[in-house]
C-alpha cells in the first residue's frame, strides 16, 4: 500500500491543485493533503480556513484526507507513514522543485513524483489568482464556485478595512 | 492496484534507468519495463538483446517485468492494463517530456509521473555513454558491470568490422 | 498599414497554427502565411498540398493569404513588403526562436513578434501529430476535421506502400 | 486600427524599454505606455516622475502616449480601447510572462505579443541598473543621458539622506 | 599571473562553495574569496563570522585568501587587481547569472567564468540549508562538520531567543 | 601554469568563437584550439581548412595554438597536459553543456569553465551562419572578412556543383 502527501499552502485552492490531488488519488492508495501552517503576511485565508475549504472539496474522493502540517516535510512523512511526495509541475518551477525533491530524498529517502500540470491550468497559481481578485478581477474560472466566492468576499472585506484605515 | 510502465530504448540500460525502475517499483504495485522495438541505425544492441540485459538486471525486483513494445505507448497501456507512465526527469528534457505527457493524457487519459533524476546520474544518458564507449572511454561507472563489459565488447567488435571495411 | 508573415512548414497545419494565424490577423492589417517549399524526406504532404489545405482553412479570414516561399525569410519579407514576422511561442522553443529573431532583425531590420501558444494547444506540434498518426492514433482533436482525415489517409496509404515494398 | 499598451514600472526607463516601445510603434497604429502607479518601498522615482521622464523620451514618436495606470491591466485595456499588450521578452522571464499572457487572454480576450529583447540590452533591467547606481556605478550606457543623470542624482541625494540619519 | 574572485554571501559556506573555490584555485594563480558585507534580516551569521569560518576552511589551500567586500564587485576587482570572477553555476541560476556577468563585463571589462556545480551538490544552497536547519533537520551532509555544528547551534539559540520574546 | 583547450568544429569560425578564445587567452597561460576531425556530411570546410583558417585568425595571440583532434576530449587533455576545458555558453546550450562538463570531469578530473557569450554574438552560431550563407544571405557581420568571403565562395561553388548535377 502506498501513501502520498500533496503539500502546499493552498491560499486558496485552485482547479490546478484539485486536478493534481485527484490524479494522485488514482495512482496511490491513500493521499494526505498537507496544508502548510506557517502564516505569511500576504495570506488571504488562515491555515484552518484552508484546511476546511480543501476538506470540503476533497470529500468527493474516499482516499483523500486533509490536515495541517508544520516543520520539515520529511518529518511529516515519517510520522504519517508517507511513502512519496506528489506535486504538480509547471515549466517555470522545475529547477527549484528538482532541488527540493533531491534535498528531501537525501534527508530521508522519501521520493517525489511530479505530475505535469494540465494545460488548461498551466497559467493558474494561487498567488496570481490572489492578485487578480485583489484588483477586482473575476476568479470564477480558476477554482470551484464556493472557493471563488469566498476569495472575492475576503478580498472585498479586506479592501474595505484598508479604506477605513485611511 | 496500480501498474506502471517505464518506457525507453535502453540502448544500453544505465544506472540512471535502473534507479528510476527501482523507485517506481517502490511506489506502485507492478512495473512493466517496455523496450521500444524500433531499430535506429545507430543502435548498439538489438531490441531482443536489450530486453534480455534488462530482464537480467531487473530480476532482483519481484514486481518488475520486461517486454518489447511497438506502436503507440497509450495503446500498449490499454492492452496491458497500465494505469500510469513513469519516467525519469532531467532538467534538459523537461519541455519535450511535458509535451509527450500532455499528449498521452489527451489521447487516452493515461497519466505520467516524473521522478527527478538522482543527482549522481543526472549527466548519464545512453547516447552519451554510447559515444564515450565508441571513442574508447571506460563506461564502467555508469552501468552495471556486466552491461558495461558487453557495451565495450560490442563497440570493439563493431570498430574492428569498420576497420576491415577499409 | 502593417503586413505580417506567419512562416512554417505546416505539415500538416494544426489548431495551434490556425490560432496563431487568426490572432495575428486581428493585430495587423494583412497576413501572409508562407509555407516553406523545401522538402524533407519525412514530409507527409508536398508543399503544394500544404498551401492548398491552408488556403482552404484560412478562407474564413479576409485579410489572410497563403503562399509558398523558399530562400531567406528576410528576402521574402523585402519582396512582399512584410513589416513583421509573427510566430507562436512555446516554452520549449524559446532559445532557438530568440536566436532566429535576432538574426533576422540583424540581417534586414525585420522584427519578430511572438504570440504565446494557447494553453490547450501547447503540446500539439506537427511532428508529434505526424508520429501519432503514423502509429495509428487518432489526431482528430488536434486539427480541423478535413485535415485530420487527409492526414490519416496519407499515413495509411504510405504504410500500405511500405508493406508492398517488402 | 490597432492600439497596443506597453505596461511596466519604468523605474527608471532604460534603452531596452525604449527599444521595445519604438518597435511596437512601428508595428501598430497607436501605443500607450502605461506606468504602474503602485509604489514599492524600493522605488527610486514616483510614478508621476516616471511618466514625465517617459513622456519626454517618447515625444519623438508621434503615435506614442504615456499615462499612469492602476488596477487590472485588462480593465485598462477595456477602458482605453487597447487591442494588444506588447512586452519585451528576455529568456529569463519567459515562464512568468507566458503565465501572465495566458491569464490576461483568459480574463478578457486581450492578446499579448512579445518582442525579443535586442541582444545589446539583454542584460539591462531597471532593478539591476538601480543597484549599480546605488553602489556608485556609472549607468550612462544603459539609458538616455538625461535619465542617467537624474538616476545618479537621486541615488546620491538618497544616500546623503541616509548618512544624515546616522 | 591570474587572480580570481569568488564572491558570495556564504551564510553559511557549503560543500558546494568549497568545491568551486578549490577548483578555481587549481585553474588560476590566486583566489580571493569575497564575502558580501551587506546584512540581510534573514542572515544567520554576521559577515565577520562568515569570513572567519571560510578562512578556517580555506587554510588548506595556499593560494586562497578570504576578505569582506562591499559596493560594486567590479570596483573591488579594480582595487584588488582581480582579472576574473569565478562562480559555480546551477541550471536554475543561469539566466540571472548570465545577466550579471554581461553587466560586469560591460561596466569594467572584468570577465566571469562559470564552473558547473558538481552533481552531488547541485541541490545544496545556503538558503535551503538554513531552512532545513531552522526546521530542525540535520545539515551535516551539506557542509564541513564544524560549520554544520555552528549552524545548528545558531539556529537553536535563535529559536530559544524567539521563545523568550513571547 | 594553466593550459586550456577550446574545442569545437569551427565550420566556419565566427566572431563568437574568437571572442571566447581571446578571453580564455587572457585568463590562462596557454590555449589550444582543438578542431574536431570528424567529418559530417553537412560540413562546409574540411578539418584541415578549418585549422588553417583558425590558425590565421589566432596568429594575433602569442599564447594560442590550433590543432586537429579526434577521439575523447579528455584523452586529448591527458596527452596535451591540458588542465581545463573552456567553452562559450549560450542560454540555449546550457543543459547539454552541463551534462558534457560533468561527464568529462567524471571521466578524467578535467574541469570545464564556461564564458558567457558576448550579447552581440549570442544569436550567431556556425550552423545558422552556414544556413544564411547557403540561402544567399550576407554573413560578413558574423565573422572576420576573410572567413566570410571564403564561406560565401564555398557555398556558391557548391550550389554551382549541385546545379551541374541536375
Amino acid at each position: 500500500m502506498t501513501r502520498a502527501v500533496c503539500p502546499g499552502s493552498f491560499d486558496p485552492v485552485t482547479h490546478g491543485h484539485l486536478d493534481v490531488i485527484e490524479r494522485t488519488a488514482r495512482i496511490v492508495d491513500d493521499v494526505v493533503v498537507a496544508v502548510g501552517s506557517n502564516i505569511s503576511k500576504n495570506a488571504l485565508f488562515t491555515p484552518d480556513e484552508r484546511v476546511e475549504m480543501l476538506a470540503d472539496e476533497c470529500a468527493q474522493w474516499s482516499n483523500v484526507a486533509v490536515t495541517l502540517f508544520g516543520g520539515l516535510l520529511v518529518d511529516f512523512c515519517a510520522t504519517h507513514d508517507i511513502d512519496v511526495i506528489s506535486k504538480g509541475l509547471r515549466a517555470a518551477d522545475f529547477s527549484y522543485e528538482l532541488q527540493m525533491a533531491q534535498m528531501n530524498r537525501k534527508l530521508s529517502g522519501v521520493d517525489t513524483i511530479f505530475l505535469p500540470t494540465a494545460p488548461q491550468w498551466a497559467f493558474v497559481s494561487s498567488s496570481l489568482v490572489r492578485e487578480v481578485a485583489t484588483l477586482g478581477g473575476d476568479v470564477t474560472p480558476f477554482m470551484p464556485a464556493k472557493i471563488a466566492e469566498r476569495t472575492m468576499e475576503r478580498v472585498a472585506s479586506r479592501n474595505a478595512g484598508a479604506a477605513t484605515d485611511v
